[in-house]
């Protein structure tokens, strides 16, 4: 008789989001007159923008006549796209990528989730805490994470880096040497990030401790200090180090295009072997390319009109940051992140678990957001609020929230 | 130091078409005044179905406005794609599957290499030869084959079903018992099937083994005799045993479209453990759905229009596959498939080596095809020509060939 992977039936509930749905879906069969806003996942309401839009009716015409209709794509992606994000990406900022390390994908999630097959079974991984479940959910279907705890919900074989009011939400060095280390920076759930001399601390640990630092760079569009990196790459020696994941989702609203890229520098090697052609070998058996009007819809987001359309969509977003914010100091919260990426994160009032403030803001304010706890065990007494809804509903948001008493 | 996944060490060569788009590269930069005509990788040629650019226009124009933009989609992919595939390819033919049993993805490749990870790392697989590279290598990546033999192209735990003319391509029972069964039917590459019988008895033999069937049905479109299944499921008992695999690229030309489809269904388990329930949290982990566009376009797909512009085209294929079929025959060459699927497999003449023939054909016809050896070691001495190039290239390819004098 055939056997399963075990290590999927480790996984404890649903994944966070699928709950979430659960929850949202069960209120609004009790409650079928209320509006519920939706400032829980992380996804965007703004349509695309005009440019993009051009791009894809462009591209889909092309896709209308033999003369101009695209199979198969390179394995790798489209040359068009991958030199537009070497060129604004990572030229324009002074790092020295090439195409050849740019690997288009059909999002950041996939390659997130996907990037630890490159490394061995042994691999010890380290992930800050709270953090975006996938990285750890990703490695215990792989067996890499030992026994659950669920009274702690903590795996025994995975390093945890607290990221806590009391840290400044600032990851240390661990005390085990970890294999691999996700950083996501802006960081998704908090929306703190760190400078980029400590970034530079992060690659010179790994160099030493001869670790890899996966780099989740899905909300650097939002980065509006001076002081913080856009790439890891501005950080010198993270091409020995570093892979960096990029994602339009959230710079271009493409949550529902699917598109992203990953980069492996081919500097970064395991002994004789170069991670950049192993990535290559498996984007080669086991993908087929981002549609090719997907990867013209990419292109556009460089475009000179494509740059200034999204930079006020994300100013968009960033005003809605900032009316949740605000809102919230002015009702007596304590809250973080907002200033460099598009999520607040905010205590818990009277120590309420992240969940019960969930199931009290949905029935209070028919306000949806994620509990904090849903992140990892120092995620508990916190809540999460995106700022990716419309401004309005942001507002009536706030407004709700402030009557609520909460 | 961290370390990497060996088991991507132990592949041999490049990726076939990799090889293959090296060879042409190289005889096109040599030779840049010759017009190679390309029937080597099995990409379409044709436009889109003008259904499908219609579908595609309205959905992108629906992403440029707020009130029917669309973020992240279903994990599992839009209930109205899923209904489309319910409906049309199993009620239609009386095969009991519902939406719930179907699973949206970005194309049966993706699906066909991932699949795998749902079982035990010490399955034992179970693939015709010749076969589609992918089934192997992406068990290769994940450790299950053992070690490779490079003088007999054979890996020592994979067990072979040879598919040549001596057995009329119908892989017979193995000796030892498999845990999974990848089974392409019509077959890629040679182009020949089995009939409902034979199919039905490969089912009783998975039930009666405790072996799960993977079931390729990429080429399912092209089905022109009556006594063939169109899904694994038209066999009794199927749903205990067999995961389904559908494709978009061959019926509706969406190689560059990616899109596919996988049936889970419900009644596959593995003693308390639920298949469906696995393969759900996967792609709700390591996946973000399709792109909504495109899950507009695999709809139009199934449109009485879509139905009757795909019917011409694959029409079009298969007189192609006609014109390949007979003229290699006149020509005096053995030939098989090019009934029920668009690839046609032929011995190669002389007793050459499917290499020594593709630098023949190349050379001699400037006519690219696909070396059976690629696909496996009962493969060699084969060769595949697919009839997705246009009818007159199709034409002038066969002209050549006959004049060339291979």
């Amino acid at each position: 008789m055939f056997g399963v992977n075990e290590n999927y039936q480790k996984l404890p509930g649903s994944y966070l989001f699928s709950r979430i749905a659960g929850k949202v879906n069960a209120f609004l069969q009790a409650n079928p007159d209320q509006k519920v806003i939706r400032l829980g996942i992380g996804d965007v309401t703004q349509p695309l923008a005009p440019a993009i839009i051009d791009a894809l009716h462009r591209a889909v015409d092309e896709m209308a006549r033999a003369e101009t209709f695209r199979g198969y794509a390179p394995d790798l992606g489209y040359e068009f796209l991958r030199s537009a994000i070497v060129e604004n990406d990572y030229r324009a900022r002074g790092c020295d990528i090439s195409v050849d390390e740019i690997f288009i994908s059909d999002g950041a999630k996939s390659d997130s989730a996907n990037i630890q097959e490159l490394f061995a079974d042994c691999s010890r991984i380290a992930v800050c805490d709270p953090v975006y479940p996938v990285y750890v959910d990703s490695n215990v279907m792989a067996g890499r994470t030992g026994t659950y705890d669920a009274a702690s919900e903590v795996w025994s074989d995975v390093i945890y880096m607290p990221c806590t009011m009391e840290n400044g939400f600032v990851p240390e060095f661990p005390r085990e040497t970890p294999d691999i280390i996700y950083l996501c920076l802006p960081n998704n759930p908090t929306g703190t990030t760190i400078t980029k001399e400590q970034l530079q601390g992060w690659v010179d640990y790994a160099i030493k401790s001869g670790a890899v630092i996966i780099y989740d760079a899905a909300y650097e569009a939002y980065i509006s200090e001076e002081n913080v990196a856009h790439s890891i790459y501005e950080c010198e020696g993270a091409k020995t180090c570093a892979i960096e994941l990029r994602s339009f989702s959230k710079n271009a609203g493409f949550t529902g295009v699917r598109l992203g890229c990953t980069v492996v520098p081919k500097e970064l090697r395991c002994g004789d072997v170069s991670l950049n052609a192993m990535w290559a070998r498996r984007h080669g058996t086991k993908f087929n390319g981002a549609p090719y009007i997907v990867q013209r819809a990419g292109e556009a987001v460089y475009s000179e009109e494509g740059k200034a359309q999204l930079k006020e969509q994300v100013a968009y977003y960033m005003r809605n940051a900032a009316v949740i914010r605000d809102g919230l100091k002015e009702a007596g919260y304590t809250v973080f992140g907002g200033v460099n990426a598009p999520y607040i994160w905010m205590k818990t009032p009277e120590k309420m678990s992240s969940w019960d403030f969930f199931d009290y803001l949905l029935e209070k304010a028919n306000v949806v957001g994620t509990p904090g706890s849903g992140f990892g065990p120092c995620g508990e007494g916190y809540f999460r609020l995106t700022a990716f809804g419309s401004y309005e509903n942001t507002q009536e948001a706030l407004e709700r929230i402030r009557k609520s008493g909460c």
